[in-house]
Formats: C-alpha cells, structure tokens, sequence
C-alpha cells in the first residue's frame, strides 16, 4: 500500500483495458540537481519490499471504500506478487545524472505500482550516502560519527539514514538500533544534562571517569569551556591516569570551535596530554569543516548531526522511474519522454552502463550508457562524445571496462546476495578511489564523462524525431 | 534502542551512582530558526513509543557486546518501562519557540533514554505540520494535495510526513497507505507512463475517460502543452459531456506554470468548460505559489511534493530536550542550562503554557510560560515583559486565559483520548485562526509575544547567578 493513488488508478486502468501484463522497461535515476554524482545506496531495502509486495484484506477493504476501483482488479490485487526482473548496480558504486542505479522489467502493472516505493527507499538511502561522502573526503581522514537520530525524518530516516552515512564513509553511529541492525560501530558519551545533574561539573566528570577509565571522554561546554570545562577535565585525567588509565577525548559543542580548539590543544598538551583527542560536534558539514581546516582547528573527530542526516543543503535526491520501452505487438520497443532540453529527455531503451578504466591507471575515465547488447570487451578504441555538444570527442583507447549493472531478481526470485554494510563501505571507498577526485567536488568544473553509446544516441534521435 | 548510545552510557552512570530514579523534569521544544511559529505534531506516535519501551533479549544480547555496560545494569534494561508522567500541548496547537511542547516528569534514565525518540517523532511531524501550515494560507482557501512519497526520506518521512501535512491543513495525499492509516482522502490520476504506453496522447486520454468518467483528470504536458495536450483534453471533454459526464480537471506538471495555466483557463472558457479545474504541481511550496498569484496564474489546486515532504528550506526543526528540574534531598530543585545570550539560556522548573486571549475579539494577544502552580484565573490585569528587553512591557486586561498543556501519562498510564486527525486538523485551523495573522509570517516583524511570568523570570535570574 506504500504507493500513491495514481499509481492503482493507472493499474485499474490497464487492467480492464487488457494491458497489464504487457511487457515494460523502466529504469530510475537522478537527473543530478545539487548532486553532481551519488553513491548508489538502499537497493536491499528496496528488494525487501518488493519481495515482500501484497495487499492484505484490510488493503482490499479500504480500496474498495475509495470508490475508484472495479471488483475483478481488487480481486486481481489479492493475488498479486512481483514476478519480472531487476537489475541494479551494488550499493556503494558511484553513480552520476541519467544513469540507470535500478532497472525493471516485468508486467506494465507490477512495475508501475513499486515506482513510489522504490523511488522513496532508493532516493533517501542515495541522498545520504553521498552527503556523508562529500563530509567524509572533507574530513582528510579524521573520523567522523553520525549522530543526527534526533533530528531525522522520522525513524526511518534515522535509522537507514545511520545506513546510508556508513555506506558513505562515517566510521560510527550514535544511533544504537541501527548499530544492532546493520552491525555498525556505535559511539556516544554524556549530554550536558548528565553534567547539569551533579552539583558540580568536576563531580560529573570524576563520576563519569570512574565508570568508563577506558572510554572517557568528556564534554567540556556545559559552563564555561576554557575557565572551568577543560580545566575540570585536566584534573580527572590526571587523577585517571594516576590510576592506570588513559583518558581518550574531549568534546567541543558549542561556541567558536576553531579558536575553542586550538586553546584546547595547547591546555592538553601542556598539561602532558598530547594524545587525547578532541571532538568536535555541533552544526558541522562538508562546509564547516572546510572553514575549520582553513582556520587551523585542532580536532581529531566529528560528530555530524542534523546537516548530513537530513542532507540539509540539498534535501531530496529528485530521483526519477521512467518508462524506457514498452511491449507492442510482442516486441519489446523502445520508449522515450521529451523534454525542451536534450539532457532531459530520457534515454530510451533496455540499458546498461559501462565504465571504461584506463589499463595504466586503474582510473576510470568516462562511462558509456549502453544499449542492453552492446558490448566492448574486445574492442580497441572507442570514440565517445557529449550528448548535448556532439563536436565535444574523444577516443579511449587501452582500457578495460566494467559493466556497473547486475541482476538482483530474476522472475521474481532474489538471486543476489547481499553483501554487509561494511563490505559495501569498503566498495563505496574503492568506487570513488577509482574516479578522478576532480569529478566528486560539489561544483562540477570537470564533470565525469557519461556519454551514451552511438547506437544509443542513434536511436534516441530516431524516436525524438518520430514520437508525436 | 531507538535511541543514542550516550543515552545509555549516562544511564549506566546514572544506575551505578545510584541516581536512576532521581526524579527530573524535561522539556521539549525547538528554538525557532527557521520558524517563527509551529504546529505542535507527533504526540501520538511519540506516546506510542513511550508505552512501547522495552529491551529485547536481543537488545540486551547486543548491548552487552558493545562492552560499556555492567550486568546488573544490563538486568535493569531488560524489565525497564516507562513509569513516569508527560504533559503536552494537543496535536495542531499552534506553539512558539522555547514554549515546552512536552514536559516529561520521572526518574533520572527512563526520561533521559527516551530523548532522542521523542526529538525525532515530535520534531519531523511538528516540521512538516508547519511548512503545511505556511503553504496552505499562501494557497488562500485553493486546495492543496500532498504528493510526496517519492521525495520523503524513507517510509516513516512519508507516513507522518503525510499525516502531519494534513494535520497542517492540505485537503488530500496521494500516498494509499497514509490515507489508510490516518483516514486521510486520498487523491491521484495518471502519471507521464499512462500517456506514453499509448500509441498517441488521444487514445491514452479517452481511455482514462471511459474508466474513470465521474473522476476524469487529464494530465496534459506530456508532448505539448497547448499544441496537443488541452486540445486532446477538450476534445475527450466533449465526448465525455455527449454521454453525460461532466469533466473534472486537467493537470499541469511541467514549463512556464503561470502563463501556461492562463492559456488553459481560456481555451477551457472558449471550449464551454469553466467548470473544469486546473491542476498545478511540480517544485512547489509557499513562495511558488506567491509568485504564482502575483503572475496572475489560473490555478485551482496545487499537488505539493518534495518541498513539502522534507521541508525543503528548513529541514529539521532543531527541537531540544533540556532538563529543567532535578531531585536533591527529596526536592524538585529547578535547573538551566547556561549560555552566552539570555535567550539561549534554558528555562528552569516544572513549567505550564498560559495563552491570553482577548475578551472582545477572541484573538490570542500573548503566551505566558509560567511555574505549574501559578494561576491567572481570577487576575484582573497582568503586567506582561519581554526577557531580553524588559523596559518592554504592555498590561493586558479584559482577557481570559487557556492553559496549553495537558496531562497525557500518569504514572505510566495513559490518561488521554487521542483525537482523530481529521479533529486535530480542525483543531489547528482553529488554533491558526486565534493568533494574528501578522503572526504567523515567515517573516518575524512582528513577533507573537511569548514572555516568562514574573516568578518564572526572577527563578531564572536567579539560578543565573548562582550556577556555577
């Protein structure tokens, strides 16, 4: 039922005009507003739920109620289940505009009704993966923990949002369920309310200390943070270190991080405390930390909360499902959707990507949309050019190629298996090792080459000129 | 464990000093970037997961892997409820920045692990309740259906997002499971795939007419706007009329939404439909739709998707939970939590939400967040101040007053009916309705006057001064 209405309206539609069944080809993608590329991120919800695709009697019942829908299509729904195909690049491949991350195939009605879902799952889970890449390579390395629960949209926002910024490269979670449910490490130390519940801070840190000598970190904001917070802190690292032990961090949460943070450093570290770490949380992105490094912050680690779990600069991935051919007369045929602009009208077609590697660098240098037969495996050279500016060529030449899509469902069977969070952490951290970092900054002076195949853009001017 | 691991270490700290059942008082509330006002939504998910709280065998199976934490603690965990007390504004009650939209009274860890759940539940829905809000006064009593599934971040972001914009004040959603759940109409037609499965644009509109003729919307910029999609439209029209029907509407997605409305309404008036509704949608929020207007655009119902759904130019709330009162010897004993701006400082107690509503015209004039047992019933006149600039001050009289909050939990009890929220909609055009419209500007020229009550003002100074 995770659908809308006009999705059943279309289903009732085709249905009775004996059209459900009729074979179709749509693909999703981003058309690359405010993202310029995208790591590929939620596909394993997104097969749980069209796996899991059936309506209930319930469902049925509140169907009937709406008044739109004749008996034999609900009865029809009763029994449905998706039964085409997927295929899908893996999460945690770098994608960018107007390349399929999921294509479907199967029954025009199967494949019209998953569209919001699919949209919905896919979007989100891709939108934060790369928010948290873009604050990951800013990062240079230091750790960064998400810790947005509070501030999500909703608790699956939170908690596949948690999944997301793993895949995209953040070392930790505050976030305990999605720790337990997608095994990824989990951080977290005192509020200013545990402070602000003893009668003195240095009480709160000693009590704290005592509790956790080999986790203690210890946050150092809650009054005044160089008069009394670090100086408090001082002594009970001394005194946890008289006993054994040595303290690991403090944490910055307010007030001007970078100027807090070099005083900080200096007090630690001539206190005799050079290792402890600082931490710094509190309205930090991509952005903050750029303005940091440039005012030589001192800070070991991030905790990044509301700007990475909502992608606050750039909300929703405006990812798109669009019909790329349609069965007639027993054919499949290729379909497209024109636009004013040539980048927006759709690529028609059953497709594929292939990333083409330069054999000296192991780098990838341009991506080719395909047509699902084309192949260039044994190719020497291919020449390329730009779907807007044909003048725009260039000839690859020693390379090899990767296709970047695979099959997930086969007539409905799951034949994939899912890899953990982690290994596609690890996936997502090779995929954009291998492109050039020019093209993952925000603004896009050097954009990747996606280009579409001859025999692709052929056909797309074919059908651009024929379609009424 | 929906919640942050910090959470559960300050509980672990709490339940091995001994100080797990110090009663507390926390508030809830958001600071106000970004909304001068808002729609208070999400207490009865928020209580939900209140009453839901528990450990698994799982949890604590887990819990115990991430190593932080004792066994007896663990122990503890695993027969953990909610025992303690909530008050809280109603659904759709329109509240203002630092007013307590949930004050939480218990012991020490049970209100401090339901922080972050509450923050994420109560700040989504409040957020989008409120954008809503914004979006349906700009559309000036034209209708407004929320259609943005597809764009939310993950599937809670769609359900309550759903609820809380229709709670806000849209008339209908496209999203079936949400309308199921909340009883919420439901509305939606075809997408761009119904018209292009078609051999031509003619024969997908005639057919929808012929499957749906008492509901027949017709989206017509698929191709061309003006060139084929109204004349096509007016023609099914008119076949729909020669057998009885009347039509109902077209729908505008895409290109230059002003002049193309305009266009439209003329050729529907010349064609004999007047009658037949214009449907907008694409990108659109509060400012569109001014911008709409001031162009003179021909609109009669607006589908609202991605920037209503994630609150597109303020995606979180901010919401905080601060602790404002703690046991010591037997006694709630106020607290706050300082910072560098009075304003920013916290208010401490166990606090009530007074609004002051004027005798003649029945319009709200003034908040007063006061200590629970002050009382204004049989006050003739109240000096009210502003806590920032108190040389401002203004006497009101002739007023009654409301009392915001109500209990909600009694000792782990619930004690209240939750409203339909058809009933809490209409409760939040009321509350809208009370409050000058000035008010509930994006901009805050003139802002709500939200003030501490005399006593509440003289604790805070106070607690100011002495905290160290």
């Amino acid at each position: 039922m995770l659908t809308d209405l006009y999705q059943l309206t279309m289903m009732n539609g085709y249905y009775t005009t004996g059209r459900s069944d009729k074979r179709v080809v749509f693909d999703l993608f981003y058309r690359g507003k405010g993202n310029s590329y995208a790591i590929a991120c939620g596909l394993e919800q997104a097969v749980e739920y069209i796996m899991n695709l059936h309506f209930t009697a319930e469902d049925i019942n509140y169907l009937r109620r709406v008044g739109l829908f004749s008996e034999q299509f609900l009865q029809y729904l009763q029994t449905l289940r998706f039964t085409g195909d997927v295929y899908a690049v893996p999460e945690g491949t770098v994608i960018f505009p107007n390349e399929p991350i999921m294509t479907v195939v199967g029954g025009l009605a199967e494949c019209q009704l998953i569209e919001s879902a699919l949209l919905c799952i896919i979007g989100h889970q891709t939108l934060i993966a790369t928010k948290a890449s873009h604050i990951v390579r800013e990062a240079e390395g230091k750790k960064v923990c998400e810790m947005g629960l509070r501030r999500a949209q909703g608790v699956s926002g939170a908690l596949y949002g948690s999944r997301a910024a793993y895949i995209g490269g953040v070392d930790s979670t505050s976030n305990v369920q999605a720790g337990e449910m997608f095994d990824i490490p989990v951080q977290g130390t005192m509020a200013h309310s545990w402070i602000m519940g003893f009668d003195s801070e240095y009480e709160a840190f000693e009590k704290y200390a005592e509790i956790y000598p080999k986790h203690c970190v210890l946050l150092v904001d809650t009054y005044n943070t160089l008069a009394s917070g670090i100086p408090n802190a001082i002594k009970v690292f001394e005194k946890l270190r008289s006993e054994g032990h040595e303290p690991f961090a403090i944490r910055l949460d307010s007030g001007d991080i970078a100027y807090l943070s070099k005083q900080a450093r200096q007090m630690l570290d001539n206190a005799g405390f050079p290792e402890v770490k600082i931490i710094a949380s509190g309205d930090i992105d991509e952005d903050a930390i750029r303005r940091l490094n440039s005012q030589g912050a001192k800070i070991d680690l991030y905790g990044i909360g509301s700007k990475l779990i909502t992608s606050e600069n750039c909300p929703s991935l405006g990812a798109v499902y669009k019909l790329a051919a349609i069965e007639q007369n027993g054919e499949l045929v290729p379909k497209l959707k024109k636009s004013d602009t040539v980048a927006k009208v759709t690529n028609p077609g059953f497709k594929k990507i292939v990333r083409f590697i330069d054999k000296d660098s192991s780098m990838a240098v341009a991506d080719l949309i395909a047509l699902h037969g084309e192949n260039f495996e044994h190719v020497g050279e291919v020449e390329i050019f730009d779907q807007s500016d044909v003048w725009k060529r260039m000839t690859l030449k020693e390379f090899y190629t990767a296709e970047l899509m695979v099959q997930i469902i086969d007539n409905g069977k799951v034949i994939y298996d899912f890899p953990s969070c982690g290994e596609i952490r690890d996936y997502a951290y090779y995929s954009q090792s291998s492109i050039p970092s020019e093209c993952l900054r925000d603004e896009t002076t050097y954009p990747y080459k996606v280009d579409l195949t001859k025999d692709l853009y052929d056909l797309k001017m074919r059908l651009i000129t024929e379609e009424k």
